[in-house]
Order: C-alpha cells, then sequence, then structure tokens
C-alpha cells in the first residue's frame, strides 16, 4: 500500500457546494479582517523613528531642531506625524465607509474600478494591490520575526531562515484551505489587542505618576542606517510616508462584505469604524509612550520589544506575552494576504488578464497556483532584504494608495453617474444597482477628499521614497499592467482563432496514411503494428537509421518476427531524429494535400520515476518536432513494464498492466 | 530570421564518420596526456608541507622534531616523503608499461578488471575513477584558480565564482568537441615545462651560488587549518597520502594508447617513461627548493607563487609567467578529465551499468550527458568547498590508487592464464589476444609488486585521511557500485520483458472504441471529430463535467456546432479530471476484453513558450493518468495557432500551420 504524500500534507479533495457559506459577527469580522492594518501598528512608529534619526543617528531626544517656529528634539516630530496620519486614517475610513454600501457584494479597488473607470485603471489598481500583498507578507512575516529575534538574540543569525520556515509553512496551510472559521482567527488578534492595550494602559498610569523608567542613553547598538542628513520638510515628509504603512489593510473589510451577517453593508460598515479607531488609537498610544521612554531608533531590538522591556521588565512574563501577542497578530496578517491575493489573482485571470490557470481551484477549493505564486514572490524579497522591515518599507504602501486613489476616484465617477438618475429610479450596474441618493453631492465630496488625500500621499510617496526603493514600484506597475494587457489579448485572439460559426460544421471524412516508428522489434513493436492493423488504415514502419548496421539488423528482426507490412529506413547520418522525420511527413502531406499523416511511437511505461529516466523518451522529441505540423496527429501506444512477484516470491518485470 | 542559439554555441552538427582517426606522435602524445600528471606537482609538495605544519603551525623550518634517529626542522621531512613518492611513481610506471604493451587498443582499469576480474571488480574500478575524473576536475580549476588569486590577491572574494565560470566555459567548449589536434594542446604543457624547469634551475643555480633567498619569517598570514597535533608515524604518513596526489593522471596515457602513431604500444610506453621522469624531476626539484626557501605551508599563496616570488621576484615578468605556466597547465588537467568521464560513463552505459542516454555522441559527436553531468558534480564540490584545494584533497587520489590496484590485479590474473597457454598458442580474448610468454612470471612479480605498493598506499589514504574526507569516497564507491548493477539489473529485466520469440507474432486486428475527450466546441474539437470520423472506428465525445451549467452550455453547443454522434458528460463534482476518465475506461476495457480504448484529444499548439505557458496542458494530465492501463491509446491532436501580419501590417492570431 502506497502513502498517499499529497492528501497527507493537503488533506482529502473537497466538493465545489462545500465553499463556505457561514455568515459571521461584527466581533469575528473585526478579528478576522482587522490583523492586517493592526499589525502595522508593530513597524510604523519605528520606522518613523528610524527616519527620523537619519539626521543625528542614536540622539534623536537631545537632538534639537526647528521646524515652522517648533523647537524640540528630533524624535518628538513624531508624535505630531502620528497625529496627521490619524487624520488620514479617518478621511479614508469615511471615504470606505461610502464604498462598502454602495458595492454590498465586496467592493475591492478592483471591482470598483472595473465599474468606473474601465480596463486600464482596474488593472493598475489590481497590479498595484497584488505588489502590494506580496509586500504584506514579507513585511509581516519579517516584522514577526524582528519580534522573535528582539527577545531571543541567539537567533538573529537565523532570520531569513526563520522566515523563509514560516513562509512554507503558511504555504502548506493555505494549500489545505485555511477555514475562515472566526474562533479560531479571533484569538490571536483578540490576544493582541489585551495584552497591546494593557501595556499601553500601564505605561500611560506609570507616566502619570511619574514612574515611567526611560531607556538607558548611551547604551551600545547599531544603527545600520545612513544618519548625517540635514533636517527638513522633506526628511520629515519621508517620516510621514513611512508611517503611513499604518493605513495598509483597512481595505480589507470592503474585499469581504459578504462574509458578515446581514445586513451586511451595515455591519462591515460598523466593523471599519472599531478597527479604524482602535488602530488610531493604538498607533497612537504606541508613539507617545515611545518618545516618553526614548526608544532607541533601530530595527532590533524592535520598539515594540523595547517598550515592553521599559514596561514589563526585560525578560518578564509580560514582556513575552507582548511579544507572543505582536508576533501572533504579524503572522495572522501574512495570512491575510494569503487569502486576499490569489482571490484577487482569480480575478484578474478570470477576466483574462493573468493565465486561466490562476481560477482553478484545487483539490482543497483553494486557488492553488496563486498561493504558490504568492509564496515564491515573498519569499525571494525576504532573500533579497535579509527579512529586514526598514529595507522594504520603501517599497510598502505606494501600491495601496494607489489603490486606494483609484478606488475613491471611481466613487466620485460613480456618484456622477447617479446624479443623473430621476428619484426612485434603478439602473442594473455590472456589478451592483444604483439608486438616485438625494445627498448625492455630499458623498461625492467625501469621496472626492479621500481621493485627492491618498493621491497626495502616493505622490509623497514616490519622491520622497523614490531612492529608497519606491522606484521599483512605479517602474514595475506599469510593466505589470503591460504583461496583464498581452496576455489578455492573447486570449481574446485565441478565442477568435477558434471560433466556429453557430452552424453545423463540415466533417466530412478525409483519408488517413499512418506510419509506426520503429526503433527496434521486440514486443512494444508488435503492439504497436496490432493497433495499426485494427484501426484498419493505410500503414507503414519507418525506422530512423542512425547507423547503417544497426538499421539492417533491426530490417531483419522484422522481416522474421512481424513479416508483413512495409518496412523503410529513413537514413540520418547526422544521428538526428526530428528533422529526417518532420521532412518525411512534410514531403507525405504534400502529396496529399486533404489528408492526414498519422503518426504512431511507442511509449515504455515503468513504474517509478527512477526506473523511467532510464528509458530516453524519444516520444517527446518526436512529439515536439510534429506537433507544428497541421494535419499531422501523434498516437502513443503505451506498453507498461512492472515489476511482479512470481510464486516463489522472487521480483521480476513482466509486460502489461499492473494489477491494482 | 531567427538565429540558432544552440548552433551558434556549439557549433554545426557533425557525421559520425567525421570521428578523429588521426595519430599522434609522441612528443605530441606527452603533452596531450601528460597535463593531469604533471600538473599535480602545483599543489603535491604544498598539501604535503600544510600536513606538516598540523604540528607546529607556521614554525615549520624551526620546530625540530626526531623521528627513527632523525633530528631535522619538522618541514624538512618533505624531502624523504617526496622521495619515497618517486620510488612508488617509477614502480607503478613499470607497472603499467606492461599494461600497455598488453592491451594496445586502450587499457583502462575498468577494461583490464572486466576482461580478468569481472564484473563486479570493474564497476568498483569505474566507479573509482568516475569519482575521481569529478575530484580532478574540481582540484584542478581550484589549484588553477588559487595561482591567480595569489597572483592578484584582490580576486580572493571571487574565487568560487571564477571557477564556476571556468568550468562553464570548459563545458561549452566541450560540449563543441576539442579536436585533440596536438599542436593546440601541446603549447600549455610545453609552456609550462620550459617556464618550470627554468625556475628549478635558476634556483637550483641560486641554492648552489648562495644568493638564494628565503622567504621573510614571521611574515603575517593565516593558517586557516588545525596545528598543536603531536608529530608521528601516523602524521608522515597523512603527509605522504597528501603528497600522492602527484601520481594522479598517469594512467592517462593507457587509457588513450590508440591514439599513438604505431608502434602504437611501444610509443605510447616510451612516453609514459618519459613523462614519468618528467614528473620526478619536477616534484623533487619543488619539495627541495620549497625547503631551501622556506615557504610558507598555507594554501593562499600558493607554493608554486612562494617560489616563483622568491626565484625571479614578486610581481616581475618571470613571476607572472609562472603563474600562467601553472595556471594553464592546471585547466589543461581538467579538460582531459572532461574527455575522460564521459567516454568511461559511455563505457559503462554501453554495458548497461549506467543510463544508456550517456552513450549517446551528441550533434557534435561527444558524449553530451556526460559533460554535463561532470560539470554538475565538479561544480557542486567546487561550491561546497569553497573552491579550496585543501579542502578537497582527503576525497581525491582514494579512488585512483584503488583503480590502480585493481588494474595491477587483473594484469597479476592475466599472467596466470599467459602461464597455461603453450609457447605459440594465440588465445582470442574478449578485448585483446593473449600469447605465451616466456618471461610471464617476471611480468607477474611487476605487476604484483605494483599491486601490493598501490594497495598499501590507498589503505594508508583511508585510514589517515578518513576523517578528513576520504570516508566519504570509501562510503561512495560501494553505493554507486550498488546502484550500477541496479541499473543493469534494470535493463537486463526489460530487455527479457520485451523480447520476442524469433518467430512470426500474431497481430490480429482487434476492436476499437474511440473516444474524444471535450473540454469545449470550437474550430479544435471541429478538427477532433473530424479525425475520429475518417479513422472510421466507432467513436463518441465525453466532457468531464467539473461543473454542471457549463457542461449543459456545452452540451447545447455541441448539438447546434456538430449535431452528429455523442455525446457524453461525466460528472466530477472533485473537480477532477484524470480519475473520472480512467473510470471510465477502466469500464470500457472490462466490457471489450480483446478490444483497444483509444482517446483522442485536443492540444492547441502556439507560437512561442510564454503563450504556451497560458493554455492549461490538461493533456499532460490526461496522458499520464492513462499511460498506466494496459491497451489504451492515446492520441494527441495537435492544433496550430499562430501570429500573422495582414495585408495592413497588422498583427493577429490564426489557426493552422505557420508557413516556412
Amino acid at each position: 500500500m502506497t502513502v498517499d504524500i499529497k492528501r497527507l500534507i493537503l488533506g482529502k479533495r473537497l466538493q465545489t457546494k462545500d465553499l463556505p457559506h457561514q455568515a459571521i459577527s461584527k466581533p469575528i469580522g473585526l478579528a478576522v479582517f482587522a490583523s492586517d492594518a493592526l499589525s502595522s501598528t508593530a513597524y510604523a512608529t519605528q520606522e518613523i523613528l528610524i527616519v527620523l534619526s537619519f539626521v543625528a543617528g542614536a540622539a534623536i531626544w537631545t537632538h534639537t531642531e526647528t521646524l515652522a517656529g517648533i523647537t524640540a528634539p528630533i524624535g518628538h516630530f513624531a508624535l505630531p506625524i502620528a497625529i496627521a496620519i490619524a487624520v488620514l486614517l479617518t478621511i479614508v475610513t469615511i471615504s470606505y465607509r461610502q464604498t462598502i454600501h454602495a458595492y454590498p457584494n465586496g467592493g475591492g479597488a478592483y471591482i470598483v474600478a472595473r465599474d468606473n473607470l474601465g480596463e486600464v485603471t482596474a488593472q493598475v489598481a489590481g497590479a498595484a494591490l497584488l505588489t502590494d500583498y506580496i509586500l504584506t507578507v514579507a513585511v509581516s512575516i519579517s516584522a514577526g520575526v524582528a519580534q522573535i529575534v528582539s527577545a531571543f538574540p541567539e537567533l538573529l543569525p537565523y532570520r531569513v531562515e526563520i522566515a523563509l520556515t514560516v513562509i512554507m509553512f503558511m504555504t502548506i496551510v493555505n494549500l489545505r484551505g485555511v477555514k475562515e472559521s472566526g474562533v479560531l482567527f479571533s484569538i490571536p488578534t483578540y490576544f493582541f489587542l489585551v495584552v497591546m492595550f494593557g501595556t499601553l494602559i500601564i505605561g500611560i498610569l506609570r507616566y502619570f505618576t511619574g514612574t515611567l523608567p526611560t531607556m538607558p542613553p548611551g547604551m551600545e547598538f547599531d544603527l545600520h542606517h545612513e544618519t548625517g542628513l540635514s533636517f527638513s520638510l522633506f526628511l520629515l515628509l519621508r517620516a510621514f510616508s513611512s508611517g503611513c504603512t499604518a493605513l495598509t489593510g483597512i481595505e480589507a473589510i470592503s474585499n469581504g462584505i459578504t462574509a458578515f451577517k446581514e445586513p451586511k453593508s451595515k455591519n462591515a460598515a460598523i466593523t471599519l469604524v472599531w478597527m479604524s479607531s482602535i488602530l488610531i488609537c493604538l498607533f497612537l498610544g504606541i508613539t507617545f509612550l515611545s518618545i516618553q521612554t526614548q526608544v532607541y531608533p533601530v530595527e532590533l531590538p524592535t520598539v515594540i520589544a523595547q517598550l515592553a522591556s521599559v514596561i514589563h521588565g526585560e525578560n518578564t512574563f509580560f514582556y513575552f506575552l507582548v511579544i507572543a501577542g505582536t508576533t501572533l497578530i504579524l503572522l495572522m496578517a501574512a495570512n491575510t494576504a494569503y487569502a486576499d491575493f490569489p482571490r484577487l489573482a482569480a480575478l484578474h485571470a478570470g477576466d483574462g488578464f493573468l493565465p486561466r490557470q490562476l481560477t482553478y481551484r484545487g483539490g482543497r477549493l483553494v486557488f492553488s497556483w496563486g498561493i504558490v505564486a504568492l509564496a515564491l514572490f515573498a519569499g525571494l524579497l525576504i532573500v533579497v532584504s535579509g527579512a529586514s522591515v526598514t529595507f522594504l518599507i520603501p517599497l510598502y504602501a505606494v501600491g495601496v494608495f494607489l489603490s486606494f486613489t483609484i478606488s475613491q476616484a471611481g466613487m466620485v465617477v460613480r456618484y456622477n453617474k447617479i446624479s443623473k438618475l430621476k428619484p426612485g429610479e434603478v439602473v442594473k450596474g455590472l456589478e451592483t444597482d444604483m439608486t438616485y441618493e438625494p445627498s448625492w453631492r455630499f458623498h461625492q465630496i467625501v469621496s472626492a477628499v479621500g481621493a485627492v488625500c491618498t493621491f497626495v500621499v502616493m505622490m509623497i510617496f514616490a519622491i520622497t521614497k523614490f531612492t529608497g526603493g519606491a522606484w521599483f514600484i512605479v517602474v514595475l506597475v506599469p510593466v505589470l499592467v503591460y504583461i496583464f494587457f498581452q496576455i489578455h489579448r492573447h486570449y481574446k485572439e485565441v478565442a477568435q482563432a477558434l471560433s466556429l460559426p453557430r452552424t453545423k460544421v463540415d466533417t466530412h471524412a478525409r483519408p488517413i496514411q499512418t506510419l509506426i516508428l520503429i526503433d527496434n522489434v521486440h514486443a512494444e513493436t508488435a503492439r504497436m503494428v496490432n493497433f495499426a492493423k485494427s484501426l484498419g488504415t493505410p500503414w507503414k514502419a519507418i525506422h530512423i537509421g542512425t547507423n547503417p548496421e544497426r538499421a539492417a539488423q533491426i530490417r531483419a528482426k522484422w522481416d522474421e518476427r512481424i513479416g508483413e507490412g512495409t518496412f523503410e529506413v529513413i537514413d540520418s547520418p547526422l544521428r538526428l531524429l526530428a528533422e529526417p522525420i518532420r521532412e518525411y511527413v512534410d514531403k507525405l502531406l504534400d502529396e496529399t494535400p486533404d489528408g492526414y499523416v498519422h503518426v504512431i511511437m511507442g511509449q515504455l511505461v515503468m513504474d517509478t520515476f527512477w526506473e523511467q529516466a532510464l528509458h530516453q523518451n524519444s516520444a517527446f522529441i518526436f512529439n515536439l518536432a510534429l506537433a507544428g505540423l497541421e494535419r499531422v496527429v501523434v498516437t502513443n501506444v503505451p506498453y507498461q513494464i512492472h515489476h511482479e512477484h512470481d510464486s516463489e516470491g522472487h521480483d521480476h518485470m513482466v509486460a502489461g498492466e499492473k494489477a491494482h
């Protein structure tokens, strides 16, 4: 009995009707969809501080700078930056509530853009989002591993290996299919929320009672990044754009509206507001306490680990709880992308902009190809970056903000269309129905403000982080869109070339000339001759003679053992196989302009891969050579050879089908 | 017009009759076959000194040790070791002269063993030699690169990359086929000999005139290896076995006797004596001067580079000549293995002990598979070792000495057989004829002495270098031999299973049931139906219904556009493709125990790889699923889609064969 490794790892196959249809409540929905957004608080503050430290290195709490009349230690500028990000988050949240109501069946940027702005914009939004989902996996796992190595510095040399192991594990889990069963998914999110809010409350209490310590100044640590830049608005904007990674993931709920209980849109919108509020509290709290405790602006130990050690004491139970909670939610965030990327890729593929294979649900009902592609790209990013969050941050979030902008611009266009409807009129849309709304102008202004804000932020991103890596995304997205349209054109053209008139096709019988390709004369040969004879079409045997003596031997064997039909040798002094047969077939085709040439070849089929590897697959060469010829049909006659135990228990090989 | 990249890189195909038959003179023969043996002087002395430095580190010229009553600086023990190796070399040379005379058609260890000691021993000799050819490439290229980085230390970080580039270049050159045209091959060998003997003569003259400097003591260098071992006979033997790498390659001439001018055997034997004499002079000279100049016992800079800098002055013209000559001959040595490995692998494969593919000569008449396999394994060794000669040396030469032992033991057995002949009697042998020789006993003793010596040395190798890496070879060779016999058994059993009686085979026609696999109804489908109808056997169309609605649509299209024959849907709620069709076919086979089931499927053929990748190859899945069934024959009906420019120059896709 053989063990089915695939089934062991991936589980048994599921039927299409097993797709889950279970609706989830708001608290569960929050847990399922919020991990991506909430987890970004694990690195957003830290990345702001790292950019600020470009000026004065570790001295961000003593080195004072003045901007617009405000004089403060440079690190203190993190708080106004965080507040600006919170305002931006509020705007985007209000704007996205509208999208959720307008697209109750799911209003991701791709769908909104396709519905309102046309194919090209939709592809741009999709390309940006797909890129960003890959980065979500790479950044979240890198940040999660950073928490672990902050607590266990002896693991530092194995960062990349740990991150790759996590990716591999997550890929297998997702290929099995994650039942988004809510309860399991809410544990890490609520665990993180409890631990993190607990920590923030304790920290703030200790601040007000004057017992909050600061990190010991002058402690040695490596900055690992440039310093000595001059302080400027440009640098502040760069810090702002690094902090804006906090906004990644807030679009998750708009993709998943259908998962909520009725009234779906209302529940989803409320959950979005909850999520944003929590996110703002966490982000501002972490930033405030980071300033008060004067953390080091470094990637390792992470700012979260530093805060936990200052507030709870290093290596205490609560310290490890914070590390564990943060790591867990970061891994959950990566897992979100494992659901989003394949689903979006399947949408693209369904519209013919990505390879069709991406739309096939595997044995476990998941989009297996998309999962594997995501894992490969994210793994590559982790290897290239050495699992460093700071290295990846400049690439990150440009795509998300581009999709925010497109999605909201789409909503502006949509409200324009709605304004032209008569009160009470309903228009069937591609995705969702449109009805007149009296307050359309207000909604439109909200979407427009959101779109302008996110567009401005995106430009700030692209400019301030351009040399740091954002250039790559700026180049990549148009290239992807170009490729998507090339693929689309290909599918359209193939469909065109294959299309039949809507009438009955003429399929009158044509003459067939059968050729049997012979390498030697043995049992497999006899099988091929037998099949050709059974077909009843005219046939002859062909041998490619790379060696004249051998060809003569084979002819003799043919006469002795087969002894019927024509046996013809095609000389091939250059020991080529494909070219001589192709020429021969070409000639036959010319002789019978209406007929088929039917080439029969044998194929030894062994039990195992290794045994198969011992037999030259000339069939493969012939297939390749003949595939380009019209009116040529290739038949493989398999001949099975397998092991069998005789009555005395000896293993030997016999021809024919294996008993099963 | 497309450029044929393969032809550009590898050159045009050659006919079998183009195989070279040109005979070479002794001086050319020396150049062609000696590079492997002579090049080992580039590292043999150095590796002896490195082992001696295990005791006292860099202090090998001041740290004094006593053994068997001799007291001397430990480095001075290198000279008696080198003399012992020279004696061994003389014994092996005398013994191999006999082999050359006995096997005028080529007397490699594999052939001698197969002829006299049977299959198992021959396979052991072959496995040992194949392993060692791989090591020859890895060691020689690593040593060549070591010369280069000795002269240009700034290249040191790129050792591995340089070595891999050399392997890649050498692989391409050998896939093109090296015309062993003698003249070209003799340049590096004679260049090396002139430069090296010139250096040795100048060095010895300066020694006798008292003007030979020594390396400045105490100069800083890294030892990169263990020190502090105690001096012992074991360590001396270990140094001896490291030095014995000087003997690798002296078997080359016995493989290549047929390349010489008549009288082949005599000329080859004379060339062997020349080669060994030159080798002994070089090796003793280098060792003597290394002791007198007190070189550092290190891998980098190499001992050759140190000698050159002491004798000629650093970075002088002559210094670079020595570096260049040594590098060249080392690369030539690696190139020798590129000829030997594929040839020996083809011998094994021809006897059915390695995959048959190894016997096929490629377009350029070389054993392409063997060349590629050699390059892959050698490249792997270089990556694992970091291109370090000292790392590879413990693995090296065990195999060669095993093959020396087997070959000479074979000769002992052969002289036994000869002793039983009557004077003047000639016995037809497998490889070569045997005649009575009156002095057989003398020859037998020579071979026996050689065999015993090389056996003892091999055991010294295996024991003293066991923990250093020789264990790997000790394990590897039996494993290889086991695999070889498994392969052999496989081929024998397949031939048995395929064999036909030497009489006419019964090939009476049988009933055929044809199934057309339908995914959709379009032009490709019409083509398949047309072919099935043309065959004239009973047929029906089958659709694997993974989606009931889609299946209904396809049935409607079938009725509208094809409108004849039977259209049957096989439900597959698990979205499986292979299993339902397999079950269906199984049932049909049961119903007609004597008949064939003939499955026809379509295959879209695109112009380019990328376009092809956009189309799911379900044909591949079906082929795999059905290949195991007896009496099932699979036909692929290709349908070509390609780009065409219309009269207005627009590119669009059309069905059918591409004009060529």
